[in-house]
C-alpha cells in the first residue's frame, strides 16, 4: 500500500477538480492511499460528492492557501497552516508517505520542497523536468525547465546524471540518448555554459551523451533526455506551449471563417482531437522535481481531474521503482570533485 | 534607383532558387537593379531561363562557395574568391549599393558582415532579428535570435533602442511595445542578465518598456519587440520552429490514418493552407542583421524564390526609409557610458 500526499488547494482548478482527481485515482487504483491536505470541511464535501473510497483517504486539515501572488520564501515560511506546507510537511516526517503532488505556484513548490523535503545526497539542484511526447509517440525529458537560473557547469552535469537514471527507471530505456540544449548540433556551438558543461557531461561514463541539440528538434524523437539551464528551458518549454496554443488558435480562427472549412472540420473532428491529445503534454501527468529526498510532482496550475489522477500515479510509480534511492546511487558513481577540474 | 547585392551561391536551394527570386524582385519592381555574386555562366544562364531583365543586372564574378561545413572566421579571410565575400566586399565600397541578401550560412554571413561592412557607430553588437507573424495577424521582431551569445545587459539595452527604431521605420508603429524574454512577467522574474537588462532599459526615455515577457505569449500580438540573449533567443526560435513543423506532422499522420480524416482534410484544404500560409515567418523575406553599416537580410537557409524576392525587398525597403541612419541617431541619444552604471 502506497501513500501520496496532496496538496488539495494548489492550481487554477482548485479544490474541485483534484479532489475529482483523486477520487479518480483511487478509484483506479486499490493498492492506493491519499494522505488530503487542504479545508476538511469541504475536502469531506467533495470526496463524498465524486463517491471517493473515504476508507483510504486521510485528511490534514489546512485553512491557509499560498497563491502564485505570494512571495515563494515569505509564504512557505509565515503560511505554515496552509495546504501546500502541510502536505510537504507530512511527506517529509511520515515515513509511509512516497511522495507529494501538487497543482499550485511553481516558486512555493519548488522552494517549499527544498526547504522542507530537502535533497538526495549529494544533488547541488534539484531541477523540474517535465515528459514530453514526441512525434513518434515516444518521450523525452527536458531537465531543468525553470527550477534553477544561472546554472553552473556542475549543476547541469549532474542533471544529466540524474534525466539519464531517471528516463532508465521510469521508462525502461536501457541507454538513454542525453542531449545538451544549445544553438546548434556542433560540438562548438553554445553559450560559456554549455561548453563548460559539455565537457563534464562526456567525461561521465554512465551517460550515453549525444552532444548539443537544437530546441527545433525537441520533440522529434531522438533524444531521451534534453539538458538545460532552467531559465532557457522554461523559454524552449513555454516557446513549445504557446506556438501549439497559436497554431490551433489560428486553425480555429481559419475554421469559424469560412462555411467550407467548418464542414470539413466537422469530419475531421475526431483526427484533430486526437492529433491535439497526442500533443497535449499535460494528461501523462506533471514536471518531476528530480534530486529532492521524496518524489515530489508539480502539475501543470491549469490541471483538470485527468491530470492530477496522472499525476497522483506518477508520483506512485516513481516511488514503487525507488527513483530516489537510484538517483542516489547514479550521483554517488561518479567523483564530482574530480568532473570540476576537467 | 535602388542597388541591392545578392549572395547566389548561399543557401540549400542556390543557385536556381536565388537567380529565381533575383528575377521575380526585378519584375515587380522597375526602380531596382541588382548587384549577383557567383559563378558568372551559371548566372547568365539562369538569367535568362527566368526570362530576368538582364538590363538592370551586374554580375561579380566569384568561383569559391563558403558552406555551412566552413569555420566562418577562416573561410571570410581565405574565401577571397566566395560569392559571400564578393558581395559584402561590393556593399562596403560601391556606394549604389543599399543592402545586401543572402540565404547561406548564418555564422558566415554575420562574421563577414561585422568583418568587411562594418558597424554603425556606437553599436556594441549588431543582432539577428526576424520578424515573426502573430495571431492578430501583426508583427513582432526578436532581437537577437543568434547574433550573440553571452551578452552583456548594455547590448540587451542596445537591443531594446534598435529593435524599437526599427519597428517604428520598418512597420510604422508609433511607439513599439518593448519586452524583455524572461522566465515570467514579473518584474523579479530573470536571471543575472536580464536583471541588469532590466534596469538599463527602464531608464532608457525613448523606449517604451513594458517590463517582462514569457515565450507563450510571443504571437500573442502583446508586443511589437522582444529583446533577448541570441543564445536563448535562438532557442525561442528554433522551439517556435520545430513545434509548429511537429503540429502540421502530426496533423499530417491523423489525416493519413483514417479514411474520414482524408476526406474532411480535402474539404478543408484551404483552410489549412491559409493557416500554414500565415504561420510561415519565412515568406516575409529575412532576419535584418540589425545594427550593421548597410543593411543586411539573412534570409532562411531552405528559402525558395519567393523568400528570396521578400528578402531583396526588405533590403531595399531598409534603406528606402533610412534604416541606417535612423538606427544612428536613435543610438547617439542615449548616453551610454551614463547607463552603464545605472
Amino acid at each position: 500500500m502506497s501513500k501520496v500526499a496532496v496538496d488539495v488547494y494548489g492550481g487554477d482548478n482548485a479544490p474541485e477538480e483534484i479532489v475529482k482527481g483523486c477520487a479518480q485515482a483511487l478509484l483506479e487504483d486499490r493498492d492506493l492511499k491519499l494522505v488530503l491536505a487542504g479545508k476538511r470541511d469541504e475536502i469531506e464535501r467533495l470526496l463524498s460528492e465524486y463517491g471517493a473510497d473515504g476508507t483510504r483517504v486521510e485528511i490534514l486539515d489546512a485553512s491557509e492557501v499560498i497563491t502564485n501572488d505570494d512571495v515563494p520564501t515569505v509564504a512557505i515560511r509565515r503560511k505554515e497552516d496552509s495546504s501546500l506546507v502541510r502536505a510537504l510537511r507530512a511527506t517529509k516526517e511520515d515515513d509511509e508517505i512516497c511522495g507529494m503532488v501538487s497543482a499550485g505556484s511553481t516558486g512555493a513548490v519548488l522552494t517549499g520542497s527544498l526547504l522542507i523535503v530537502g535533497r538526495i545526497a549529494n544533488v547541488m539542484r534539484p531541477a523540474l523536468a517535465p515528459v514530453l511526447p514526441t512525434i513518434d509517440r515516444g518521450s523525452v525529458l527536458l531537465i531543468d525547465c525553470g527550477a534553477n537560473t544561472d546554472c553552473k557547469p556542475e549543476y547541469l552535469a549532474q542533471f544529466a546524471v540524474m534525466g539519464s537514471a531517471y528516463m532508465r527507471t521510469m521508462f525502461g530505456i536501457e541507454s538513454p540518448r542525453v542531449a545538451l540544449l544549445s544553438n546548434g548540433t556542433e560540438d562548438k556551438k553554445g553559450n560559456e555554459l554549455t561548453h563548460a558543461a559539455f565537457g563534464m557531461i562526456s567525461a561521465i561514463p554512465d551517460v550515453r551523451f549525444v552532444g548539443n541539440m537544437e530546441a527545433r528538434y525537441i520533440l522529434s524523437g531522438a533524444y531521451d533526455v534534453v539538458v538545460s539551464d532552467g531559465f532557457y528551458g522554461n523559454i524552449c518549454l513555454k516557446s513549445l506551449e504557446g506556438t501549439a496554443n497559436t497554431v490551433f488558435a489560428a486553425l480555429k480562427q481559419e475554421i469559424e471563417g469560412s462555411f467550407r472549412a467548418k464542414l470539413g472540420a466537422l469530419v475531421m473532428k475526431p483526427a484533430l482531437r486526437r492529433m491535439k491529445h497526442r500533443l497535449d503534454y499535460t494528461r501523462t501527468g506533471g514536471a518531476c522535481f528530480v534530486g529532492c529526498g521524496k518524489v515530489v510532482v508539480k502539475a501543470h496550475g491549469s490541471s483538470k481531474a485527468v491530470t492530477i489522477a496522472a499525476a497522483i500515479r506518477q508520483a506512485k510509480q516513481s516511488a514503487d521503482v525507488n527513483l530516489s534511492p537510484v538517483l542516489a546511487e547514479a550521483l554517488a558513481k561518479v567523483d564530482w570533485e574530480k568532473l570540476g577540474r576537467v
